[in-house]
């Protein structure tokens, strides 16, 4: 196997950086024209790996590397180009180029079993209010339709996008993959948390993903003039929202213990004029863990406040859900593997748990998938200040190019 | 004098709803390409009263009716055009229409002082933060760069709106005019509360108009990954927003019985998606009364919650003035003057207070003035269900005309 190759891996993590809608941070939102660039800028630096490039019905792009066997189930790697709003520049690239590095450190391998590098649509949910949509889609677990109920004032819907990028929504079965399709999937991505520079480890294996929950508040009360309605003959759909963005955080605080977390990421006031009392807000919230019973309980703690804020306050509250799904087991042989590679290799390693959802979580209903998570600086993610060193990422690929290589043969 | 016309004053009222940006009530902003279009439309309506048009530096609008002693001072009266998002059709408009159709009944009479219609511009916040931005420039009270800081993401400033409308910002000087300039000023309004109807008056005369305080609370937290970071390792900038939306709430409640208010009407969340703990936050407040002494207390309540917020929380806090105008003190005798005329129209009237801020209150500087305030259905207004009757709009127009005769006489 050839070394890998550290400037080649920063150059191409800077070029994607620089396809940016703000200065501060990157701001890729998926299906965006942006996004588009992106991708045909990464495929042109790569010409040289000739790779077959096909892209699905709903926008996911596969690279393939033919094996001598072709008839055999591929081994599949790869992660996401889509950013959040002011988001950084490893989150999602860190696995396509790291997939894309491994392919050039196999250039002198002849192996068995074709690889494919899939780079997985909208793992953000930033634009659309649903996350992992092209994986979502690519294993069957969701129809665009479902997906189509989360986009944000002033922006087109995701089937409008899906056409906008040149996809035919209602070909969607087309990109739907059977079980068993490939031989595994494994995914190389930052930690976006603090655990491994914490403990002082090179790489995460990661075990168990914490899917997110994820609903909106809609709270119903009088718009009315802000300065000719006496305290007392008020119905505030702002004040009712704030005493439930602090029940979702109290919540969560309950139940910190088992590693549960809530947010409140957005608030949509009606109408939004400073001199008018909100009519009605809406909150988008999201509830992570790994652990079923304890997200119950969270989410249990939310509904009952919702409850209680109608009653009390005289307002409408409607909880309508977007998303639920449950944590996800990856594979334990392929955990074992990496295990045994970076003992070999002299890494640090730690077995953990993700606190974010990633595309892998749903590969694991066609094929046997694993994670390895590369340490972040201070677990600083979807922010202008995420940051990993080069060398953590290389350390990552070397790993991921030795386990891309063994499933191959 | 001539009857009040019914039928005129529902067709212009009803005419000028119809230039709205929004389906649901009247979304007319200030210095807007439809507020422009609602005022020409309406100055070709009313061609037949043949008035001088005059517009100032700023975009204000003055219709003429000359006197026979053009050398005195002129008698004026006026409201606005401009709305709220998703407001109604009566707010401001009630005022022009009604100043215009006192003219109408004034036809037959000759008169000695001129009366001039004025056409304020901006007395809504809902474009650019500030309340009337036209009767402020008019009298002094503020100068173009002042109103340039409330401007919305997105929109373009106050002072590239002076000049989208065709004024030139650098001679505002040239729109003050000097006390003494006018007799006196007299506003016809909406009451934009719930006492006139609920104590069954036809007419309120306004003592004191409660002016607002306007601020904006700035709060910094670090924004970061919602999946990825444990409760305990957060500064959530909305969580600490939400503790401040309930203390402006509850400063208010407090002080309810001493007529003050308070409101947050906006809310910014940065960076605003569901996967990202906010990292700031931007409330917009108003506060409003007529005691002095109670807004001082709602002020301090407020600002020592947000010390206490930020100590707790660790975020920053950080208030951001806008405007603090007093309460303001309209004149005695033109309120004795109009108890005389209802009492010989047989008109039910009520002495009271303005919750609601209006351009008359900076009129207050350099002429004595008076408000007429219309019963409007349940109080609502700055809302799409705003209404009042044409039989109450003309009783306040019959009563309006026979003030204009009396002081231009």
């Amino acid at each position: 196997m050839l070394q890998v190759n550290h400037e080649r891996v920063a150059k191409l993590l800077q070029g994607l950086a620089s396809f940016t809608d703000s200065e501060e941070g990157v701001t890729r939102l998926a299906y965006s024209p942006l996004d588009k660039k992106a991708q045909s800028w990464l495929l042109e630096q790569v010409q040289d790996l000739h790779l077959q490039i096909r892209t699905d019905a709903v926008g996911n792009v596969f690279l393939r590397r033919d094996g001598k066997q072709q008839l055999l189930p591929p081994v599949a790697t790869g992660s996401h180009l889509d950013t959040v709003i002011h988001g950084g520049a490893y989150d999602g690239m860190c696995g396509v180029v790291g997939a894309l590095e491994a392919l050039y450190m196999l250039q002198d391998e002849e192996l068995g079993r074709s690889i494919e590098v899939i780079i997985f649509r909208a793992e953000e949910s930033s634009r659309f209010g649903f996350a992992t949509m092209g994986s979502k889609l690519l294993t069957g677990s969701a129809v665009p339709e479902q997906l189509n109920k989360g986009a944000k004032k002033g922006d087109i819907s995701f089937i409008e996008a899906l056409r906008e990028w040149g996809c035919n929504p209602d070909a969607y079965r087309d990109a739907v993959i059977a079980p068993g399709s490939y031989k595994c999937f494994a995914e190389l991505h930052i930690e976006q948390g603090k655990v491994l520079e914490q403990t002082q480890h090179q790489l995460g294996i990661v075990h168990n993903i914490a899917a997110p929950t994820r609903f909106k508040i809609h709270i119903k009360g009088v718009a009315d003039h802000s300065g000719a309605t006496p305290m007392g003959m008020r119905r505030d759909a702002l004040v009712s929202a704030a005493k439930l963005i602090l029940a979702v955080n109290e919540a969560a605080e309950t139940e910190k213990a088992n590693g549960s977390v809530g947010t409140v990421g957005v608030v949509d006031v009606e109408p939004g004029s400073i001199n008018v009392v909100p009519g009605a807000v809406t909150l988008w919230v999201d509830v992570r863990g790994v652990d079923k019973a304890s997200i119950a309980r969270v989410l249990q703690s939310i509904r009952e406040q919702a409850e209680n804020v109608a009653v009390c306050d005289g307002v409408g509250v409607q909880i309508e859900m977007l998303t639920a799904d449950s944590p996800v087991a990856l594979d334990k042989a392929l955990a074992a593997q990496s295990e045994a590679i970076c003992t070999e290799k002299g890494f640090s390693f730690l077995h953990m748990n993700s606190g974010a959802g990633h595309d892998a979580m749903h590969m694991t209903k066609i094929c046997p998938t694993t994670m390895l998570f590369v340490p972040c600086r201070a677990g600083i993610s979807h922010n202008p200040a995420e940051y990993a060193s080069t060398e953590n990422i290389c350390r990552g690929i070397e790993v991921l190019a030795e386990v891309l290589r063994r499933e191959a043969n």
